[in-house]
């Protein structure tokens, strides 16, 4: 599958991991934590501007996503954000946080520091769990 | 009317503006920029495990307050967050930004120096406006 226009740093600083109903799923490379940010398909910035169907069908992807963190990989906490103060794309961040990850309680914007990447093996088999259950449509993965 | 149960720390550092169809309004002090949060009625924690319908109407009352701070305010971006690592009562933040506000580009959150406080008249000034628009129920202000 083609990729769809994905603003250059979101790319430079995360794996495209395929394509949701409703957005593009990305994965920050900082396996720290687990950071996915999904991106709409719209030329406008901010999330709360959409209009309310394709909001809310954006914010199903994000819940599918957080299920995804909270089921699969165990996290009890997910931080979720709209912001782009810097690409201004619209993103939505949806992020896995623990008590124990290097920045708790800040946030992980300007806070997080630099961390391992992703194993290939890794992103494969969270990817592949995706397409099971949230029927993702996989983009090939790069490292 | 009577106030929502809501945590004493968010009401330490926000003025209780009033209800909304789906969430209690409250007005962070720092009148440095325009920060407001929305309160759900649920005992979840995470924005993003509300069920689909009451996440929907959450998202209605965000949209019209962001709707207020760029139509009234004249703000042209508002950040949206859901993250609750400190306080764990669910609070979504929707905050007008600008990039002359003192911490442009970062997120606010442990970065926006304390600014002046609201005169009482702004509060209600912005708490009208918020009734006519948003047909927000208001509380009795407190300075």
């Amino acid at each position: 599958m083609t990729m769809p226009e994905i603003a250059p740093q979101l790319l430079q600083d995360c794996h495209y991991l395929g394509r949701l109903p409703a957005t593009a799923l990305l994965l920050h490379r900082n396996a720290s934590l687990p950071w996915f940010i999904l991106v709409p398909d719209t030329r406008l910035e901010d999330y709360l501007d959409l209009p309310s169907e394709h909001g809310c069908a954006v914010l199903a992807d994000c819940v599918a996503v957080s299920g995804f963190i909270k089921n699969v990989l165990g996290f009890s906490k997910v931080n979720f954000a709209g912001l782009g103060n810097v690409v201004p794309q619209m993103h939505l961040h949806v992020i896995g946080r623990s008590a124990q990850d290097d920045c708790w309680p800040q946030p992980v914007w300007g806070n997080l520091q630099d961390g391992p990447p992703y194993a290939l093996e890794q992103l494969q088999e969270w990817q592949m769990s995706l397409v099971r259950m949230l029927n993702l449509h996989p983009a090939e993965l790069e490292v």
